[in-house]
C-alpha cells in the first residue's frame, strides 16, 4: 500500500456521511485520515478501504481539543500534502428553551462550532504557505433557520457557517477553497430512523417518510463535485435535498 | 449524424455561456437545440459541434414570444426526448431610476423574466407526463441584490428566481429538477471587457480586473455538475464565482 | 377644510389596508390622496375622513397606466407637497404552473410590479429636486419565497422588492426614505376569510385560524412607525406578523 | 422615588446605546435595571435618570456567568414585573484567521452569544408563567455576513441571531415578543471614532465618514418603536442604518 500523493483529513468520520466521504476520496486516489470519538469503531472502515486498494488511516479524536486537532491534521500532512480538510461533526439536540442547560448549550457549541473553527484555522495554517488546498464544512438546515426547540443546535450551526464565510472571504484569494455544504434533509442513518419513529408526526423530523431521507453516499458525491470545481467558478455554499423534500 | 438519444434545448444560446453549454452537452452525447436572436450567428457553432462528432441544431428565436418558445421546445423534443431545458437569456442594463423608461423596464422583464417563465412552463408541459427532466435557469448577482441603477435588471432577475423557486417546489416531487445557477461574477465576454473599460473604476463592474472574470466554460462545467446530481441530493440554487472575486 | 400641509398618496387604496393607512395619516394631519380601481367605492372613506376633520381626496386609478399614475401623484402634489407615496396594490393568485397563462403572468406583473416601479419612479421625480420624501411598498411573504403554485404572484412580488432595494440604494443618500414592509400573514379581509373557508386545510392559507389574521389597522401603525424614523436610523425592510403566526 | 410599575433590564448597559435605551425607557415610566462590566461607571447615568424623575438601579454584571445574570434579572423583577429584557453586550474584534486564538474565539462567544442565550432563557423563565413580556437582542451587520477577519465576532453574532430566532418561534405563541434589532452601521462612540482613525481607508469601517455613524439615541428610538408594536403585527428582525450608509 503506497497511499495517495495527497491526503484528505476528515474530522468527524462517523459511520455514515464521514465513512462515505472517506471511501469516495480513497477510491479517487487520496490518502484519507479519519478522526472520530470512539476511534476503535474506525477499524472496519479502514480495513475495507485498504482491502479495496485504497489508503486510509485513523484514530480517536476529540475535536474540541485544539491540540488534538492540530496533531491530527499534522499526521495527515505527514502522509501526503493535505489537499482537503472536511469538518463533519454533528451535534443535533432538541430542547425547549427553558430546558436547554448551560452545559448543553456549551457542549453543542464546542462540538459543532468551536471544533470546526479550530479545524479550519489549523488546516489554513498548513495550506496558506503553499497557497493551495480546500476546507469544507458540513452544514445543516439549522445553519440557516433557528427552529423552535433548536436554540443550541442552530446557534452552533449558524456560528460555524459564519466561520466558513469569514474564512472563505479571507482565503479564496490565496487559492484556498472554503465551502459550506448544507444538507437540508434527514440523512438516512439508524439514529434518524429511530428519531422519526419516536417523534411520529410531532414535528418536521417526525413527519419525514423514510424515502425522503438522504443516503450518505449522496453527500460524498456532492463533496466530490465541489472538490472538482475550478478556481474560476467556486461555490461557497450549496444546499442539497432529496427531490421529495419540502422546503 | 445520428444525434443523441436525449436532447437539450438552450434558450439564449449566445456566443459565450450558451455556446460552451452546447459544446459540453454535445460532447457528452446529447443532441443540442439552440435558440437565440440573430440565429444566423449560430451556424459556426453548429458546424463546430457537428464536425466534432456531436449533434446540434438551431435557429433564430424570440424568447419573448410564447408560441415561438413552444415551437422551439417541440423541435428539440422531436429530435430526441427533451431531458434538459436551459434558460440563459441575459438583459443587463444600468440606468438611474429617473432614466429607466417604461419601455426599458418592460423589455428587460420580457427578455429576462417572462421568457424564462414561458420556457420553464412549456418545458414542464413536456416533462411532467413522463415525470422526468431538468429545467435550469442562469441567474446573476442581480437576482439576489438590487443595486443602485439596476432597478430594471434586478427586478427581472429577482422575478425569474421566484419562478424557478416556485417551479422547483411544485415539480421536484414529480422528479423534475428545477435549479437556479447564480453567476456572481462578470463573465469573460467581449462585451464585459468593453464595459469594464468604459466604467473604469466608476462602479463595481468597472473595478473588475480581467483575471477576475469567469470563463464561460466554467459555467458549462457547473451546469454539467448540476445535471449529474442524483435525485437523492438535488441542489436548487448554487452560486459560482472566481476565487479572486470579492463578495 | 384647509387640508394638511403635506400630502400622502396611496396607490391601491382598497377597503382594508389602504383605508386604514389613509385614516391614520389623515388623523396625523396629512392630506391623503387615494387611488384605486373602482374609485366610486372611495366616497364613504373620503366622507368619513373629512367628517372626522381630516382632509382626503381620491379617484379611480389604473396603476398599470404610467400616465395615470403620473397625473395622480401630481394631483397629490398640487394639494400639498408630496411627503409620502405608498404603493399598496395586491394581486394574489394561485395556479399550478401549467395553468398559469401568459395573460395571468403578465397581468399580475403589471399590477404588482410594473405599477409599483412607475409609482416609485414618478414619486422620486417629484421628491429628488427637494431631497425630501418617502416611498413605501407593501410586500408579502411571496416577495421572499416562491411557493408551489405562486409563480406569477411571487415573481411580481420578488420583482417589486428588487425595485424597492435598488431605489433605496440610489435614493437614500438624497434623503428619500424608500422602504419595503412585508406583511407575513393573511390580512383580515372579507376576501381572505372566504379563501380560508374555500381552501380549508388544503394549503397554508387554508390552515389559518381567523385569529391569526392581521388587522389592517396594524399595517397602518407599522407604516406610521416607519414614517417617523429619523434619517439616522432608517429601516429598508421589515416583516410584521401576528404573534400566533408560524414562520 | 416610587419607580415604574414595570421594569426593563439591560444586560450590557454601556456608555452609549445602553445608556440611551435606559434614559428612553425611564422617561416612559419604566424602572430600568442596568448591568455592565465596571458597574461603578453606571452611577452618573443612574443619578441623571433619577434626577430627571425616573427610576434606575444598576450594578456590575459579568454576563458570562449564568448565576449572575439570573440574579440580575431577579433584582429587576423584584422592583417591578419584568416587561422587557434587552441583551446589548458588544464584543467586536478583528483578526486574520491564523491570529484568531482559541481564547479570543471562546471569549467573544461567551460575551456576545452565550451570555445572550442565558439572558434570553432566564428572562423567558420569568415571563412564560404570565404569558407576557419582551426580549430584545442588539444585532450587528456581522450577524448576517461573515467578513474577512471577523470569524470570531461574526460567529458569535450569527449564533445569537439563531438563539433569538429559535426563541421567537417558541415564545411568540405565548405572547412573548422576541426580536433582533440589527444595527447595520458604526455607532457613534469614542471607540468607533478611534478605530476609524486607525484604519483610515484600510477596510469598510476605516472608510466610514463621521456623519455616517448612527447616534446611540436612534437605537433607543428603534427599540421603543419595537416595544410599542401590537401582538397583531410584531417584527422579529429589523435593520437600521443611517441614510448615507452604503449596503
Amino acid at each position: 500500500m503506497s497511499g495517495g500523493s495527497q491526503s484528505v483529513a476528515i474530522v468527524g468520520a462517523g459511520d455514515y456521511i464521514g465513512a462515505e466521504i472517506a471511501k469516495k476520496f480513497a477510491s479517487e486516489g487520496f490518502h484519507v485520515h479519519l478522526g472520530r470519538r470512539g476511534g476503535d469503531k474506525l477499524q472496519p472502515l479502514i480495513d475495507e478501504i485498504n482491502a479495496a486498494g485504497g489508503s486510509a488511516s485513523g484514530r480517536s479524536l476529540d475535536a474540541r481539543e485544539p491540540e488534538d486537532v492540530t496533531a491530527f491534521l499534522a499526521e495527515a500532512e505527514a502522509r501526503a500534502p493535505l489537499e482537503l480538510a472536511i469538518f463533519n461533526v454533528g451535534a443535533n439536540v432538541h430542547f425547549p428553551i427553558l430546558e436547554t442547560t448551560d452545559r448543553v448549550f456549551q457542549k453543542v457549541w464546542q462540538m459543532a462550532c468551536f471544533a470546526g473553527f479550530v479545524t479550519g484555522r489549523e488546516a489554513a495554517r498548513i495550506m496558506l504557505p503553499r497557497k493551495r488546498g480546500k476546507i469544507f464544512f458540513t452544514g445543516a438546515t439549522a445553519g440557516l433557520r433557528g427552529g423552535a426547540g433548536y436554540a443550541a443546535f442552530a446557534s452552533a450551526k449558524f456560528g460555524i457557517r459564519a466561520v466558513a464565510q469569514s474564512m472563505a472571504r479571507e482565503l479564496w484569494p490565496s487559492n484556498i477553497h472554503v465551502a459550506h455544504l448544507i444538507i437540508d434533509a434527514g440523512v438516512d442513518t439508524k439514529w434518524v430512523r429511530q428519531i422519526i419513529e419516536q417523534r411520529q408526526g410531532s414535528d418536521a423530523l417526525g413527519n419525514l417518510k423514510p424515502d425522503e431521507l438522504m443516503p450518505p453516499s449522496a453527500v460524498a458525491e456532492a463533496y466530490w463535485a465541489l472538490f472538482q470545481q475550478s478556481p474560476a467558478a467556486w461555490t461557497f455554499e450549496q444546499e442539497i435535498r432529496p427531490y421529495g423534500e419540502t422546503w
